[in-house]
């Protein structure tokens, strides 16, 4: 089927490539017309606005943003504006998903359905698929089934759920309509910081296996850490890359981001190149903010949130403040972090 | 190769079956007689006793300890004195690391080599492998490689990391020498940390998932939830089985766990047979201690670890000084759980 | 000075009190007629409208709500209907802080000032004086310093900081103007944040402490617990009666909620009267959202909320989901509370 | 009484004056003889080795140890060689609690008593008294009552609680008998597990209040950092030392710990005397462990730890991996931190 596609960036690009391997007509748009060109040499149909574009498009149209979550509400209103009742806009991007649920109420006077569609998958979408996780009206969805099986994985070299038998769900392919407006963006920003987790689950678990050497006296102590009490227990000098490689294969942590944890180390055992500034986008706050809002506890997920900020060195002015206090009560001061291993004292008390 | 098996439960019994249909040859033994009989049926030779299972291998001996932790360190000591110089005990049950570093001191005086052996894979790995991470001295690991390659799972259609090329590493099939004794041991407990985390992560995820109709008026508040501000925002009913199936594919947080817990809600959606008391075995706590001890933070893995504890009731005297301290300062009577949806009022302030 | 009080609530009607006997005229109003009646009882002057408590002020009036959160706004916004330019709304409640922002916005176009007074110290707080923490218009604060000033703790006997001299400030005698509209408020959220995580440190330190005795053969373990290690070194029946009581002089936890917790338990030693089920008002949440939005990390903060959360159990779903994995993968059966101590087995090994 | 004192440093020497000054005679002993001189001006008797201060002392004799923990075992063995059978040791310093187990079953074999005093106060002790802790036999406690009850701070003017009524119980002087070998280390050791947790509530209480101007268009924002989506509800420059002020009079987070606080912030507002690496000594990684070890849920007491270990920067590595994972998944770079503010473009999405 036709579908329009704003916003030619890594993720919108690579949706229009395996839409037209898949045999449907992309009528294309980006601000940038390089971007626009490359996909038409590709078999795209070219527009160079978006009212070019909604000509190009037989009505009922269907158009897909990509664009970031910051301007998706601007580029949605305005595309509005040329389209008219019983076309579709799918916001595909990583939008908070009331923004969902306020568009569509908004739209709807307008006769314009309003579809959001959390998608996953990153730069590897173009080869493994998309998974789609879809809001909106049954019958805006329905229309657009087409395009979400093209999008999606498919059933693949999946293991079926054992007990699943019959024609596979769409959940199987890859795709779900997961209910009304924000239902998509909501599902996907739970399955985002759910990602946190597993990502800092990784990241602490390496980090006390980087660590198991803590008790050898050639191993650098700062100044503050207590000598520990069994040295002769952490004398471990312990391959990371090799331990994530060997738990690819029959562990229980087997992943996705163990696969690509495991690719990175392996490239660069030390991870030299980063320096553990971890940034978020919206989907980890969003979550955390949604568990208080209804009540429920997520000390993980909001964790791999607050760790993120900490890495970034948000927590400077709270650690200050028990310096502070430390001195305060104890007449400790700081320590500086020495110069040389082995070249440390005994912690000062608290008292 | 010949090998002894000591502990014939549901993870050594299948591990003598991977090792027999490999062409090994398994002399085994359990208290359980049956247990012997049925493995013997099966092609194990059986013993009746330690002793005569030493006497039905050639030196130099293996015996591999499949019991459970609690018992490992007396059934280790008895193995010892019916064993000899150059003989190996292999412990591969979920031991605390630092138990192997002990033991192997032990046994070192007496010639005997001691391995221990972190052993993932559950009830699967009959049929997966089973994902081995090893510590002890080099000879003795060495030696055992035939027994390590036919246990774990092989390269099979894992992919392979990128960049990775020539003949495949040991980690690529499955199995890794991590270090001296303990070694092993450790980078098994720390695996379990990680999938404690895990686990924790899509059990948080999922809760916020099935908790987002928690602004629908019909549904039941308990009565010291603050009213949500915004509840058109929480209005969704989210088939939590199908989100986890759909994530299956193509997602980010594709992963075994997924799979298990897609299967686990398929077979039974609100999981009604469950009453959610989560029990844990040591690792997730030796993790955190080897975390403490090393001084790295892991707020995630220590969390998750919490989380079950609090599952079972054990932050109940906790929760009462908290009760207790706000009837304290503000006169505040604890709500009792409400007969009814609706019934409720306004949560009494804090001050 | 004139004020007029909306809301004679435990917290509302104290302060008439402690306003009246300091002089200043209090104008009282509450839809419970009996309320009105006690204080005029107590030198009050009664009102039995919005509309006659505006006409017993004189312009510029000031009028101080006390009353739930959840209906401040609408009060506000009536009282607003018979006030005139310049006159003066405080609302002292917990509100949250953006609706001071939002309601001063909307005022300012009729002239009226609205001022924000966060205020702590509960049912103590006609004898001990309540701490202001205020947000608003210069003017309009300055105008009301001496009812803030009659109804803060004032000097007091608390010993003065080191290095402070001259006359003392506001925040010396227990109220201080933080700044524009929603400052007041913004400033009590987090005090209240950190409340909370104060409570939960006290009550899980107690906790502790009560589990000191985890050792002891004759005590109860559930089925899911670890046996000790080493149990010897929790052989320990600490009364924690007499810890809190111990605490109270000159250690470093000092502090008024260990006052509190020292009568809670020694009233009823074991809390009996408690269910621990602990609720939630609006501003922990609300501070918890504001470290999110702002970046920055407050861990301690938040996890008070969460174990808030589970000692209401709304951790359920998240339980059953590791419970139903746990099955999963190591064909686990949840295992039921034991009858008698002592009746446990081996907990299941995580694989 | 007589009382012998093994360590002059600061609480050392401050005990020994605190108990000169209420009549007792102390032997005093430290490796540095200026220390021992100074306090033999002050009335103390000098010692010039063990075997000296053992000499000095009448059978039975009591000897206080106040040296680092890391020597104490050390110096008791030491010690416990001039002593004879009926002698009392006590060891005030922050030793771990099992020692104190430990150590007096060894010292039981030669009659000589042992006494765990956890010991709060800090450089404060001399002036407020200190909280004292205190475990091991009847009778040995019995025997040190004059001193356990000169230093403790006394009743005091610390309100009584209510409901006691009649003779002071020792609590109420500020010194407890908490239980056989290694309760009063026990107790001091959940203290100031409570206390870390207490601390970093201000802290990251504070920390937000500083961050309150987050909306701000000229505050700089780190490059990973997803901008507000309401920033006007983030404009406050608020004062962090006059609140820190404020909540000294009638709020519920009055407590010694607010009173440093406040004194730290007077003196240097933004803490720039510190760089915000926060010192962990032994009890709060040791009150964590016995929590995991108990199955008690402890996450702001860990949390404040972890907190600490961050602030080290001892989360590097694993930071790094999360960095190497989202550049795995989604081709995101790590950023740099702006040059300016205001220089910085959309966050990377996670996928």
């Amino acid at each position: 089927m036709q579908l329009g596609m704003i916003g030619l960036g890594r993720m919108g690009a690579n949706m229009v490539r395996r839409l037209t391997r898949a045999g449907h007509e992309c009528v294309v748009y980006d601000r940038n017309a390089q971007a626009v060109q490359e996909l038409a040499a590709e078999g795209a149909t070219p527009a160079d606005s978006l009212e070019d574009l909604a000509a190009k498009l037989q009505a009922p149209r269907s158009v897909w943003l990509m664009v970031p979550a910051g301007i998706t509400g601007a580029v949605a209103e305005e595309l509005a504006r040329v389209l008219e009742a019983d076309d579709t806009i799918i916001d595909g991007g990583n939008s908070y998903y009331r923004h969902a649920v306020d568009r569509q109420e908004a739209l709807r006077e307008r006769g314009i359905h309003h579809v959001d569609c959390g998608t996953s998958g990153g730069v590897w979408g173009l080869e493994r698929g998309y998974c789609l996780m879809i809001g909106g009206d049954e019958d805006a969805v329905t229309r657009l089934r087409p395009i979400f099986s093209s999008l999606a994985p498919g059933v693949g070299d999946v293991a079926r759920t054992p007990g699943r038998t019959g024609e596979p769900t769409p959940a199987e392919e890859g795709w779900l309509h997961c209910g009304p407006a924000g239902a998509g963006h909501f599902v996907k920003m739970v399955h985002n910081g759910i990602e946190y987790a597993m990502m800092a689950a990784f990241g602490e678990g390496l980090n006390i296996i980087k660590h198991a050497n803590a008790g050898r006296s050639d191993v650098e102590i700062d100044a503050e850490t207590a000598p520990l009490s069994e040295p002769k227990y952490y004398q471990y000098d312990i391959d990371t890359t090799e331990v994530a490689e060997v738990w690819r294969r029959g562990s229980v942590v087997e992943s996705w981001l163990l696969d690509l944890t495991a690719q990175a180390l392996f490239e660069d055992p030390d991870l030299s190149r980063f320096e553990g500034r971890v940034a978020d986008s919206g989907e980890g706050r969003w979550t955390s903010i949604a568990a208080i809002d209804e009540g429920v506890p997520a000390p993980l997920l909001t964790g791999a949130l607050y760790s993120r900020f900490a890495s970034r060195g948000l927590d400077l002015f709270a650690n200050k403040v028990l310096s502070a206090q430390r001195k305060g009560f104890g007449g400790h001061l700081e320590k500086k972090p020495l110069a040389k291993p082995g070249d440390h004292d005994q912690p000062q008390a608290e008292q």
